[in-house]
């Protein structure tokens, strides 16, 4: 093999090095260094001084509450952080040849929308800006890295490195215009989306979906992604670290006393899952499929999330099952005609494990909220909003050229030999 | 390897799909969640109002230490879930051939243990059930999970998946019993065993061996369990997601001050043990078995269960060297033996990790609670009933059939061309 | 490949097992555990003590405070157990055939590191001796037992196993040495490096380039390092458990009020560390190489050390773009003429990563305490000490013979046929 990855490498026509775009990125990544300078920015000086103040106070009982559940949800924000690398990460390696773009890309995305998110949000008028050294701010800059990291599963292998960049770059004001609509604007009063089924995971997807559309005719006559045994190895422990680390995702900003409760409430919707898609997975295909058990074993995860600190376990279970089997049906049933109707490849099936499953979740909390108008536009508003935003950001990114060799890593990285 | 492996693919008789019993799996588990459900289930309604009760009643400090006490052990019990499902599920990848069934068996099973536990225990006696929506419940049905998937170990690799979910429906039941016989029932008052060598380590063991005594004439033609340095590289990081989130097993349920020495306690039994599986494994076997390292390294953390939060690190150190030696012994003298002895394979090895330096840790405990009767007489009744329930198991779980193919995953999954 | 690999095994000579030596050490880890025993050592005594007595007056705040804020210490000192054991360890797993090498190798220094620091560290004058049982005493601990993981980075691959365990127990006491001399001495009074961007990792990568100094002839005519895509796949995992958990170091030990601020500016040199790699691994290089992407990613968390609870975001994204800039140079630039300096090979580049990113951390703290003389001369002397007690270290580890073939397992490890 050794031999033969010499010859092929050699053959291999490199992607040119845009080095007006790179320097470009690295430009506003010094700007956002900049903007967020003590005596610039009032979030990050407000902070400090707040720190400073709690140090000189910290005997007060009151300071030490609020001082340890911000600890309780920086643990937490670890949690997601090893669901952003390691999960959607390894998750995103089961393309065959591919492996290394799949990681760098879900380095560099993360590495951009946190900071992005945080730049963002320090600015703006009261209701709008955020704390910028802030357990929260960081939170929901890790959600909108989620979110972002979904987006990507549909064009994964067909973008080139900076495309990965310049999608992360469009993405996030896209998305935290979605949130500020959905969750802050107060059109949408009452909307429930706690785990954020609707706001991180259905507009992860329908962004992603937008952003294929109308592509398939482009990458016609490249070669098809496929997977080994060994690359879906890695897969899988990509999706266990999702599962085991989801109770922290949905738990991360609720109040502290319904911690546990989500946590269990999330925990039995993901068992609801995985065992749903094993048994759906057997009873349609006829032997089980491990991309069905890698990806919506998860889908519990992703429909609890909208209610995810009000609903109780048995209601949780049922949900689990629900979305297990409705995810399963969508990578082996709907996921070629959806395909055929968007003409585009979507590389990760995020259709079946973030959109379908979010918006079940989303309308599942009707029946908590009891406000089904409310609900259910907020879930049409983000979709149409992900997939407009998604289909302009693709043609955007499709101004920096194209991947010279889809769903591989030889035209971007040294392989070694 | 691909065209072989499509060949291969083609002779390959796949195990059939059993519909019936899929559908009454699935019955089982509509049914565990509708029993959950609060108006029907007291245990659930009561934890809701609780946590209501809480919210409005925050400011008080009593409360905020109930909450933050609880958010702690809920990190601790995320740490567990790592440990069920990429440390066990990651241990059990060496099996060539086998990854895929070894990650989905382990996904089934914590599946099917974590809900079943609590649903079980949400009824029953006064001084039996525990509050459905509670952490402490949580925390001890990963343990009944991790006690399973120990079991597992003896037969893997020559059960088909819909016998592992049997093998966990019979296995739960069984673990709640010899639980609340030894712990509940006041017949072995003063028994020592806070991080479960002998109810979670040990009783898992003798149940799984329980389930493979007397199938070895079953087996005897088919082929045998194989590894490869790329499946042992899997398995030797399942192997340190366990060693490193074990203080967070014996540490789970222990008083919150007692924390850092059962920690710190714990990590210097996995240190002793560490070292001394390298030190025997090359003194008896002449060069370094890596089975040992992944295996015997975490004897330490077995021993250490009965008395982690009772010993001192010193004697921690001692126990672990020696838990790690005994395993070593186990893996290359005693197994063979011992298999012989029972007619069947032990796949992992469970009695070597589990069962014996379990049993080890429950022995010492004597020296902390001077109770040498009730110490033994514990031990001896947990391992008479895990065997005896196993293979009562073992005997119910043939009666759906036997794999097609042993150790391999061809017979129940696709496998990529 | 099997059959292959049986062949080659025949032929290949066994490191012979050095009993002399593994027995001596084995005796080292019995007389630590003795030594600890409560009736002989007042550290673990006063402990417990002090355990029982905070048991038995839970019930004041100010005990619950402190129990609550050691708990959550201990979660992070989990996540460092996962950097030392997951993180280095299989970032260490890329030199292609020496996988289970760098596993064992990893969990023996761990194992040896963590009870001798604190075995040591129980001894000695009041302002040298530290609590045995006390959480504080084990993150110190694991922060000695990353720095020898650092260390053991540049002769990976040409040390046999006992030469690991005996370059374990000659660093521990060089290290707590520097550390004493730097931070406890008074001496260098003022110096700042709160995450140890000098004294853990600048430390380690100077004593373990000490090591490799001058050995380049011994190794002349043995094989070179390798690696493979599946190895650098769980290298690259590797990488993202250290990237991860990277906040959980170095807010280990800070102010509780300050272990948000910590973690964002964490978070924030590490994403433009990772951004900055990308960017000049493919200006300089032309293509991504994924060597720079695993290591050079982490830069930004080594610089961020010394300043990482006293800057602001904005900085530490700052200090990230230029460290990972530095360490991409570093690989791909200085390193061939360091080691033409030093005569010796650093496997593992631990001068990009750990060396020079840590030397700018050291500088970049001046900007903040405004000590110019101190700061650096913290430096020169840690620098020193490190190379000329790594460089005696190297000599007698010499004295224990040679590994019979570099980068490889197959002369201490049997290998699947």
């Amino acid at each position: 093999m050794t031999e033969h990855a010499k010859k092929q490498s050699k053959k291999v026509q490199s992607t040119p090095v845009n080095k007006d775009v790179l320097l470009l990125f690295l430009s506003i990544f010094i700007i956002a260094a900049l903007v967020l300078i003590p005596s610039f920015n009032h979030n990050v000086a407000a902070g400090m001084s707040a720190i400073n103040a709690e140090a000189s106070n910290s005997a007060a009982s009151l300071s030490h509450f609020s001082t340890i559940y911000d600890t309780l949800k920086y643990e937490r924000s670890i949690h997601v952080l090893a669901m952003l690398l390691v999960g959607f990460g390894f998750l995103m390696v089961f393309v065959r040849n591919h492996g290394y773009s799949s990681i760098t890309a879900t380095f560099l995305v993360v590495s951009i929308a946190i900071p992005m998110y945080m730049v963002i949000k320090s600015f703006g008028g009261e209701e709008f800006s955020m704390s910028t050294i802030n357990i929260d701010t960081l939170l929901f800059a890790e959600f909108a890295a989620a979110s972002l990291l979904i987006a990507i599963g549909a064009p994964l292998g067909r973008l080139k490195m900076d495309q990965y960049v310049a999608m992360g770059l469009l993405f996030i004001p896209a998305y935290i215009f979605n949130e500020w609509l959905i969750l802050e604007s107060g059109l949408f009063k009452g909307f429930l989306d706690t785990g954020g089924s609707i706001v991180i995971h259905a507009f992860g997807a329908y962004f992603g979906l937008g952003v294929v559309a109308n592509t398939l005719a482009k990458f016609k006559d490249d070669p098809a992604c496929e997977n080994t045994p060994a690359t879906n190895q890695f897969c899988l422990l990509g999706s266990m670290i999702l599962w085991l680390f989801w109770p922290s995702f949905t738990s991360a900003i609720v109040a502290p006393e319904r911690v546990v409760l989500t946590a269990i409430n999330t925990i039995f919707a993901l068992c609801g899952a995985t065992f749903a898609t094993y048994l759906f997975s057997k009873l349609i295909r006829g032997k089980i499929e491990i991309e069905d058990i890698a990806n919506a074993a998860l889908a519990g995860g992703v429909a609890i999330g909208s209610t995810c600190d009000m609903t109780t376990p048995g209601y949780a279970l049922l949900i689990g099952i629900a979305a297990g089997a409705l995810s399963v049906i969508g990578y082996s049933i709907i996921a070629p005609k959806l395909e055929a109707l968007i003409k585009g490849t979507d590389t990760c099936g995020i259709n079946n494990l973030h959109g379908m499953p979010g918006i079940l979740g989303g309308i599942v909390a009707i029946f908590i909220t009891g406000r089904p108008f409310v609900q259910l536009s907020g879930i049409v508003v983000t979709v149409c909003v992900a997939f407009a935003l998604g289909k302009v950001s693709g043609m955007l990114i499709s101004l920096l050229g194209k991947k010279e060799m889809p769903y591989s890593d030889e035209d971007e990285f040294f392989l070694a030999e």
